[in-house]
């Protein structure tokens, strides 16, 4: 009763603002953090009957098809299912050996893309590299034969900038090491793992390929390979892949909607994706996300009123996956078919970097001033959201060619302190999810999408500069 | 130079003690502490040179050889290598699969001792059991082409005893399971990992033989097949292994001292092993005793005077072996030829816990009360040491066999909160040893051995009830 009583007065106390319907919002809101929300059943099941969702993969399909299934079924507009082609990578099988006094197992994985090695793999002589850049600096041909390693540390950071810093390695590294002769190329995992994963991702195709088998090795096999020289030995490793592609399959966006009941036609958009890496079951990246967006929209669609724009959701696929010349598969898949309508998207936001709690909004510069702003940001302070310090940019990989086509983007702001300890490893399951945090995402998402969809705000107009 | 003031002022401050080389153990404690001691150097070299150590493997006997190359280096005496018989099991190939939507890989591990399944694995619904007691309790014929599944959880203590607790599900599971007709058997990990490791470990051999395929599957794969049920799946299971035995193999002991000055004949005696399991390098387990036991007595024997005993240090091979018959395979080809030597053991002790900080001292009961355990404890408590709650027992698997046969045992008890979150995993690797941590084992160590050799304690006397 006391308790009641105080959240009565607390109500009582909110400054008056210029904003209508403020009880549904805070309604709206406090139902997500009280974790009555589709989220977590959908974030389980999803990485419970399909696992692994590589890009292109029958599972990715499946995985889909079960999503707009479900998406149906709770009540969603326009569902569908929109696929587009696509050249998967499928691991295969693969080992990495030391030879050190004796053969030693190694807990490595293939980069995507990376192609297979000869059958029976490649041997050669590891030689370290402390970075890319030294990498670069190698003589021409001094690898001939030889394993290019490159062993740089993944800075841990609550923005996940350590991740963009270590990178290049991984992007950059097996082109620059097939330069000077390497017959195969060795990251230290691009993550901050204290645990035996290897840590896989996109390696970028330069003049159309992948020139040399490439893969990331866990931190623990990384500092053994270290300490065998340091110990005055020459490490040897053999490495084999039967890495492949399927260069005729396909992938799929799945897209449903809360119409708006004014201006329909008028979208607020949220992305996540349905793909993931193959190692894990793709929790944190991004089932997540999914889940996320999926029980913001339908805590919308479930209030007495619609807003007056639509809500879209869209689960991205391939949004892993580094093409020939093409950074971002999925995103473009969406924003090419659709260049004459740009203009209805009027916001557009991205939930892809786990479940770890949303602690800042990043808005367009003169929308984060205007009286939208400070009515969001005060509605999200409660639940632990302030101001950014950065711009929201082009938002994340799915929405940045609609970013890049003049779409206004947000961005709330998740602390992934940890994010990179599971991401795109075997690691990635779905006890790695907080479901409290998880909540509060949801909370975060359905309160700014409401007030962005139920607003008459042009952000455009705030966005531009 | 305050510090120092205030080092002396404790030090005159010290009870006067029967001990008459009580700063000679003072200064080998802090030494210890300081971390000038080989132990990091010894553990890093073990684990970084030859990885896994899998009982009766070359690679097991090549840490021997270079284990007691290095002892000898050293300036230890008598160091010699001590080989015995052994059935050797090995790993092979193995592969889990979730037949769910789609196939989904399980991370998953064959327990030792395990055979291996028929070539193109094994396929059966799992049936999933609480506990081994009702799996026990299953009808006749029940599992008849399935695959049973035990789903215990293993509870976190400092003890360890939730180990002892969650283990008979991994020894009995399989001969229980294939009783009742199942064609294979998982066991969830016996083991703490929050992360995406199979535990294995040995399964005991009923009637000369593993009955069934036996595996371990990750905490994190269990909560798969077990929400896959919840959704009202059967969930089915592909398992497959390549597991072999080596039946003429041979282990082996590495044994070296530091001669006693009175009384050579009088041994106290300190064990770890050098064996390990297949998946990670056995860091923890247990080259983390090895290399405690191996700096605590070479910091005696560089004392200017050796203690009036001799110390004498065992790296045990095949501690992890489970054989027909024999629970403890190493331990007994130590005993066993010893039969007529075991009355000059006058005190064991063994380092197999990783190197979490002692903060126990365990004696023979009527030894904690005397004056020697009075001393020791005074000499432990400033490093973090307080006595026992429990009795040292039988002590670990190695020296059993010698205290069965009546050498008394005492126990340095260590911190193992997190040792299950690692031990028998891929995830066992240097990088999970403490170094501080580690030196203060070999404070504690150095300091109880010197205490026991160097006094004329009959602890046979003081072990009798």
């Amino acid at each position: 009763m006391k308790r009641l009583a105080l959240a009565v007065v607390l109500a009582l106390a909110l400054p008056a603002t210029g904003l209508a319907d403020e009880p549904t919002v805070v309604k709206l809101r406090d139902r997500a953090m009280a974790g009555d929300s589709i989220a977590w059943p959908f974030v389980s099941e999803l990485t419970t009957r399909f696992g692994p969702r590589p890009a292109g993969s029958a599972s990715e399909a499946a995985a889909a098809a079960w999503a707009a299934k479900e998406l149906k079924r709770l009540g969603f507009s326009n569902v569908r299912v929109e696929p587009f082609p696509l050249v998967g990578w499928i691991r295969g099988e693969e080992e990495a050996v030391l030879l050190a006094d004796r053969p030693q197992p190694l807990v490595a994985a293939a980069l995507g893309g990376s192609p297979p090695t000869p059958a029976g793999g490649v041997e050669g002589e590891v030689v370290v590299f402390a970075s890319l850049e030294e990498l670069k600096a190698a003589p021409a041909g001094s690898l001939a034969g030889r394993i290019a390693m490159v062993d740089g540390r993944t800075v841990r950071t609550q923005s996940g900038q350590g991740y963009g810093a270590a990178g290049a390695a991984r992007a950059w590294g097996p082109s620059e090491a097939a330069k000077k002769g390497a017959v195969a190329y060795l990251v230290r995992s691009i993550g901050t793992s204290t645990h035996r994963f290897a840590h896989t991702g996109s390696t970028r195709y330069v003049d159309g390929k992948v020139a040399i088998p490439a893969f990331a090795l866990s931190n623990a096999d990384a500092d053994q390979i270290g300490r065998l020289a340091a110990l005055g030995e020459r490490p040897r490793v053999r490495l084999s892949s039967t890495a492949s592609y399927a260069p005729n399959t396909r992938s799929q966006h799945v897209i449903a909607e809360v119409r708006g009941r004014e201006k329909p036609d008028e979208i607020v958009l949220a992305a996540a994706h349905l793909d993931s890496w193959d190692q894990g079951t793709g929790a944190i990246d991004d089932a997540a996300g999914v889940a996320i967006i999926a029980a913001a929209a339908k805590l919308i669609a479930d209030l007495p009123q619609r807003p007056r724009r639509t809500v879209r959701i869209v689960f991205y696929g391939a949004e892993e996956v580094t093409q020939p010349h093409a950074s971002d598969v999925g995103g473009r898949a969406y924003s090419e078919p659709r260049a004459g309508e740009i203009g209805r998207h009027v916001l557009a936001g991205e939930s892809d970097f786990g479940a770890g709690r949303v602690f800042a909004l990043a808005l367009p510069p003169k929308a984060a001033e205007a009286p939208f702003g400070r009515e969001a940001l005060r509605l999200l302070g409660p639940i632990g959201v302030i101001p950014s310090q950065r711009s929201p940019g082009r938002g994340g990989v799915d929405i940045a060619p609609l970013a890049s086509a003049g779409v206004p983007v947000f961005a709330l702001e998740q602390d992934g302190t940890d994010y990179f300890d599971f991401h795109h490893t075997a690691d990635d399951t779905l006890d790695k999810i907080d479901r409290q945090a998880l909540d509060q995402n949801v909370a975060a998402w359905a309160t700014l999408l409401w007030l962005a969809a139920d607003s008459e705000v042009d952000f455009r107009a705030l966005a531009a500069s």
